[in-house]
C-alpha cells in the first residue's frame, strides 16, 4: 500500500502483463478480475467470502446507487466502503452504461443526460462532473469518465459523434476530478468497430495524462472476433505504463484473450449473474445444472477445488436447489463461478510471471474441451 | 453419542426441564429449536453456518421432498444427511400438515390422503405406512406418525373425528417403523382446543409406548392463551420420561412459555421467513428493517452479539438490502434470526440447570419491551 496511486509493471510476455496497482485501501495484482456490487453487495455472496476467494477490488455501480440508497446518503453513513463492509479498494463506473440499458426517458445532450429513474420513477440528470462528485461522495478509489456507450452494430457517424463527445466528457471529468494522489480517474476508449476511431481515442485520451485507461463500448453486442481485433488496434495506441482496463468483459475466454493483447483489469457480472441462473464455470467449461443429466450425479463439480461449493456438494444437489429455486443454490453457484474466475486470474498471473502464458492458455482450453471427468 | 435412541433428563425447574437426546448421528440438547430445512436446505443459510449457531437437529419436510428431488432419488444418494450436507440428527414430518395447506384437490379417507402436489400437478398418495417409508427413505433419524391437523376454530365433532383417526394412522405408523433402535418414531396429541380430547388423545398414545411423542394441532389460528392452556392440560397425561415437541411453534415468546409448561423440541419456519422479509429478532425485540427511521441507523443490530451479521453490518445497509430486495439482505437477517433464536435456547437450557427459569424469562422479556437502545 502507498500514499498514491501506482502503477508498475512487474512482467511480461508477449504483451501479457502483469503488474500491481498500489492505493492507499489496498494492492491489486494485475490482471485482475473485479467482481460486480452493483448496489452495494456482490449478489448471493458476504463481503468477507468475496474478499477470500483472492478478489483485491469490486465494483460498485454509480447508477445504483445514486438512485438507492443515494449518493449523498452512502456519504452520510462514511461511504462505500464503511456501509458496503468492503474496506479494499473499489472502482465505481460513471453510470451512462446503466442509464442506457436500464433507465426511461433518457435524453442526452452536450452538458449530460436525463432519465427517469426505474426505482422510484424520479427524473434525474447526470452530467460529467455529477457523476465525478457522486464517485467522490461514494468514496470510490478508481472513478470512471462519463462517457456515451452506443451498442453494436451502428452507423460509423453515430459511432464517431459518440466518441468525440466521451472525449469532451473526458476533459471534463478531468477538470472535476481534479487532484487526489490517493485515488485515479480512467478515461475511456470509445471508436465502436472503428479502428481509426478507436486510435483517435486511444491517443487523444493518452494526451489528457490520466492515470489510468479504459476500453469501453466493447461485448455490447458484436462477436468475440471484432472485440479481439478492436483490443489489437487500440491497445498499442494506450500508455504503456497506465493499467489498462476493459470494461464489462467478459466470459473465461475473453478473459484470456484479452490479457494475451495486453488487458489489466476487468469487471463482468457474468460469473455471478450465472450463478443466479444455475450455470457453473469450471476447469471442465461450463455446466447448466438445470440439466437433468445431473439429477442424481453425486459428484461434485470439482473435487480438486479450493472452493468448498464447487468441492463438497454434489451436482445432484446442486440440480435440486436450482430446480427448486432454493436461495442456496445461487448462493453456491455464484461461490463457485466467482471462485473459478479468481482462481483463473491467479493462473494468468502465475503464467505470465513464468514466462509461459501461451501454454498456460493452450491447457486452460484444453480442459474445457475436454469437459468433465 | 450413543448406538440407541435415549432421552435423558439433566435438570427440572418447575415443569421445564433440561434434558439430551442421544442418537447414533448425535445428541440434542434440549429444550431444542430446530431449524426448519423445507426441501433439504435452511433457506438462504449453508449448512456448516447453522451447525456453527448451535442447531442439533434440522427438520425435513416429507411432503417437499417426497414430491422434489423425490424420496427414492435421495436414498439413492445416500439419504437426505448426504444429500443435503447435514451429518447431525434429522426429524422428518409426516406430509400431512403440508398437504392440509399447500396440495390442491385433497381427499382424506381411512387408508390416507390423495392430493395434487404444487410442483407438477400429479396426484400422490400418502398412507401412514408410506409416508414411514418415505422417511426411511430419507433416512430420517426422528420420523412422525401421520397425523390429520386441523385448523381452528373447529367443530368439536371434526376435531374428535380426526383426532380418532390420528390415533389409529399412530398404530399404523407404529407397526411401520417396527424396531429401529438408533431411531425414534414420535406419536402426535390431536384434539384441538378441546381439553378432554386432548387428554384422550395424550393416554391413548401414552399407552403405545413411542418414543417420544409431539403435540400437533396448535398455532393453526387460535390465541397463544389457548395454545397456552391447551399445553397446561395436555403435558401432565403425556410420559414424563419421554420428549414432548410442540409442532411448528414459534415465537421467541411462545417458545419461552411452552418451556415453562415443559416442552422440549420446536421447530417454526418464523426466524428464516422472517429474515426473508426484512424482520429481525433480536434482544431488543423485532425490528422491521423495511423501516424507513432505520436508513440512516449506522448502528449493528446488537453490538454485543456473536453473530457477525447482527454485530457487522449496520442497519442502514441493512435497510438498503432489504429495499433492493438484495439476496444478502435474506441471508442476514435469516442468520441474524437463526442466531437468535439458538441463542435463546441457549439461556433457556442454562437457565434451567441453574433453576432461574423464571427469572431468565422475566430478564429476556424485559429486553424485549425496553427495546432497543
Ligand atoms: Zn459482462
Ligand atoms: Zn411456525
Amino acid at each position: 500500500m502507498t500514499e498514491t496511486f501506482q502503477f508498475r509493471l512487474l512482467a511480461e510476455d508477449g504483451r501479457a502483463r502483469r503488474g500491481e496497482i498500489s492505493m492507499p485501501r489496498g494492492t491489486i495484482r494485475t490482471p485482475a478480475f473485479m467482481p460486480v456490487g452493483t448496489a452495494g453487495t456482490v449478489k448471493a455472496m458476504y463481503p468477507d467470502q468475496v474478499r477470500e476467494l483472492g478478489a483485491d477490488i469490486i465494483l460498485g455501480n454509480t447508477y445504483h446507487l445514486m438512485l438507492r440508497p443515494g449518493a449523498e446518503r452512502v456519504a452520510r453513513l462514511g461511504g462505500l466502503h464503511e456501509f458496503a463492509r468492503w474496506p479494499h479498494p473499489i472502482l465505481t463506473d460513471s453510470g451512462g452504461f446503466q442509464i442506457m440499458s436500464l433507465a426511461a426517458l433518457r435524453k442526452l445532450k452536450e452538458s449530460g443526460v436525463t432519465f427517469r429513474s426505474h426505482v422510484d420513477g424520479q427524473v434525474h440528470e447526470l452530467s460529467p462532473e455529477r457523476s465525478i462528485e457522486i464517485q467522490g461522495l461514494l468514496d470510490s478509489d478508481i472513478q470512471m469518465q462519463l462517457d456515451e456507450c452506443i451498442r453494436l452494430p451502428a452507423e460509423r457517424e453515430e459511432i464517431e459523434r459518440a466518441m468525440e463527445l466521451s472525449l469532451r466528457w473526458a476533459e471534463r471529468s478531468a477538470a472535476a476530478f481534479g487532484e487526489q494522489p490517493g485515488k485515479a480517474m480512467f478515461g475511456i476508449v470509445q471508436g465502436g468497430d472503428q479502428p481509426d476511431l478507436r486510435i483517435r481515442s486511444a491517443e487523444r485520451l493518452s494526451a489528457m495524462n490520466l492515470k489510468g485507461y479504459a476500453v469501453g463500448g466493447l461485448a455490447v453486442g458484436e462477436p468475440q472476433s471484432v472485440m479481439l481485433e478492436m483490443l489489437d488496434v487500440t491497445l498499442p495506441a494506450m500508455p504503456h505504463a497506465k493499467p489498462r482496463y476493459l470494461m464489462g468483459v467478459g466470459t473465461p475466454d475473453d478473459l484470456l484473450e484479452s490479457v494475451r493483447r495486453g488487458i489489466d483489469m476487468f469487471d463482468c457480472v457474468m460469473p455471478t449473474r450465472a450463478g443466479r441462473h444455475g450455470l457453473a464455470y469450471t476447469r471442465f467449461g461450463k455446466l447448466n445444472l438445470k440439466n437433468a443429466r445431473h439429477a442424481e450425479d453425486s459428484r461434485p463439480l470439482d473435487e480438486q477445488s479450493d472452493c468448498s461449493a464447487a468441492r463438497d456438494y454434489s451436482r445432484a444437489y446442486l440440480h435440486h436447489l436450482v430446480k427448486a429455486n432454493e436461495i442456496l443454490g445461487a448462493m453456491l453457484l455464484t461461490w463457485v463461478n466467482l471462485s473459478y474466475y479468481q482462481f483463473l486470474m491467479q493462473g494468468i498471473r502465475d503464467a505470465i510471471e513464468a514466462g509461459r502464458y501461451d501454454d498456460y492458455v493452450a491447457s486452460v482450453k484444453e480442459g474445457w474441451a475436454r469437459g468433465e471427468a
